[in-house]
């Protein structure tokens, strides 16, 4: 097994440009391979079914220049959902789960951790749950409608015109999503595995939600995949947290039951009937540790706001009838876990606190599911 | 069993703009739901091991503003690659095989067919390989790098500077892919399933290939990958076609074959030294039927172009004594393949003759293979 302390110090070292093998009188310099790290678990998966498909999507007319420029003009199709899926042998009856990813992410964050470790997708499917992993709208293989960039790039269009596209540096990962107070530091109860930050830094992809339509059409997306599927348990992640509860609002009886994991925010504007509604659907919420940490991002100075604005909800949900709860895993003597709490060292832990909830909460298929 | 052919018909006049409805007789003017054409095998998909994992990348330092503005400028990776594995239980001896995309397109093309049949990433595992699909370096769940977007978007570099980003129209698709010579309009022998012509539609993403360095650093990391499993069966498609070559001759020892997957083209730049080298390695070629269909892309006016360049290829491969050959369906009398061979109706077909010469020609694992 590896030395992970050594190991985690030796990746800091090469984050920050300079290497500690010197100081510790051995070659530690040397990332560790990616593929190398993979583990295998001890058993076989056994599917009945896997693949991926689309959800929704528009026709857009676009000329020549918008399409590249490399053949002519004509309509491609732009804000449709890509979801990989797999379903376990036996497991037709079980409640299907739904996990959306966070900001400048994509589905990757459900898959195998950072450090190697199956990841909750494979979990979940072993515990019997057929599982569907999107790419939200813009991102990933869900792709992004390209045409304003072509635009521009042509000078028909103001650059102003572009949207922004949002990465978070490694610096600000280590506070904001609360491996640390600072880039380098983790906390001495850390679950996250720091020692591999650097294959979750290669998760990040390019984030243009702020240039969507609004609201995004990955809710839409995700409604109408509960729909064709009867009814499902959505999961959403940070920037996607919410998103469960508006796919909810656009088709209650394809919802099941919701799981908001650190969502970046807890919607206040929600009106009484739309609680009303909301109250008829089982909700979770999770948030991690440390989250009082500065997190260096001005529109979000602490995942405490973010926790305290599910509260909130979770007051209206319930005052309005509803079955709404809080996981917050440090109640439990559970320490140390961060933002990316799917990743974290104790994953199946919190999977386990889940998948419970899920079996004693999530609603029957209805019988007039549409 | 749906009406393949109403349903054809159906697509094509959504895809137009009007509906045949009225025509028919009959209301078939709805798009079957990609969800519902999915087809489960009849026996389960056994795996040792499933997951994903990044190869390569590079640290950037960048501004806040090229990152998009949330937080502050700091390092992320860039040129990084997405790859999904899949080992059948089993299937730990025989050669893993690694499935690339082509333009506008994701590791999506090789999984579950637009109208819901397996996808050759499955087939081939069930058939004992393990496979390995990467999304190539700046598109899908690798992501790009998104810096010179957001200078534009500031003002602080010419609109000038950023790459074209390319997709194909739908209607340039048709004969560019050679589905028909002209939208809606199907060879009679044509294998593609043009009733799911949409469904394609879905998977295409943009695609900065002309703003990437030079090399792709996806070659770099196909060889790497190549590297770290100690040998594989490399297949590219279209725009990737001859990614395989070019990985190959990064290290030689780690690609036990090559398959070309209708090559945008095969290089005549090789150096004989190059050549000399290449011709250690098994090498296949696959074309489809329909040839001579005029593209409507003038950088490439017709497919046989690019597989007169292959043959030239395979011609300079087999005089330095190498093991190089085509394989041209409609020489052994099977007609209609695209240009999307890997979702023809026939796709299992095809297949079954690359497994073929896989068993009959991959090398050894060379005991030196690093």
């Amino acid at each position: 097994m590896r030395d992970d302390r050594v190991s985690m110090l030796s990746r800091s070292a090469t984050l920050f440009g300079f290497t500690l093998a010197g100081v510790l009188g051995t070659a530690v310099g040397v990332r560790a391979q990616a593929l190398e790290d993979l583990q295998t678990p001890e058993t076989p998966l056994v599917l009945k079914a896997q693949g991926s498909f689309y959800v929704g999507g528009e026709k857009s007319e676009q000329t020549q220049v918008e399409l590249g420029g490399l053949g002519p003009g004509g309509h491609i199709t732009v804000d449709q959902m890509y979801v990989r899926y797999m379903v376990p042998q036996g497991g037709d009856g079980n409640v299907p789960v739904v996990m959306v990813h966070g900001a400048t992410l994509t589905g990757k964050s459900w898959e195998t951790t950072p450090d190697g470790r199956m990841g909750w997708d494979e979990y979940f499917v072993r515990k019997g749950h057929p599982v569907y992993v999107p790419d939200q709208v813009g991102r990933g293989r869900s792709g992004f409608n390209q045409a304003v960039l072509n635009d521009v790039r042509a000078g028909s269009v103001p650059a102003a015109n572009l949207p922004p596209w949002l990465r978070f540096s490694d610096e600000v990962v280590w506070p904001n999503f609360r491996f640390g107070s600072k880039p380098g530091a983790p906390y001495p109860d850390s679950q996250f595995p720091v020692a591999a930050v650097d294959e979750l830094s290669k998760q990040g992809v390019p984030d243009m939600s702020f240039g969507m339509p609004r609201p995004s059409p990955t809710i839409k997306a995700l409604s109408s995949l509960a729909t064709e599927l009867r009814g499902v348990v959505l999961m959403g992640h940070s920037q996607s947290g919410p998103f469960p509860l508006d796919a909810a609002l656009l088709n209650l009886s394809a919802t099941r039951g919701l799981v908001l994991v650190e969502p970046g925010r807890c919607p206040d504007t929600y009106t009484d009937q739309q609680i009303t509604a909301l109250a008829t659907v089982p909700i979770l919420v999770v948030f991690g540790d440390h989250r009082d940490t500065p997190t260096g991002i001005s529109t979000r100075p602490s995942w405490q706001l973010s926790f305290e604005s599910c509260q909130a909800l979770i007051g209206r949900v319930k005052a309005a009838g509803g079955d709404a709860q809080m996981l917050n895993p440090p109640e439990r003597g559970i320490r140390g876990n961060s933002h990316m709490i799917m990743q974290d060292r104790n994953h199946l832990q919190i999977a386990d606190l889940i998948l419970q909830w899920i079996a004693e909460h999530a609603r029957k298929r209805s019988a007039d599911a549409k």
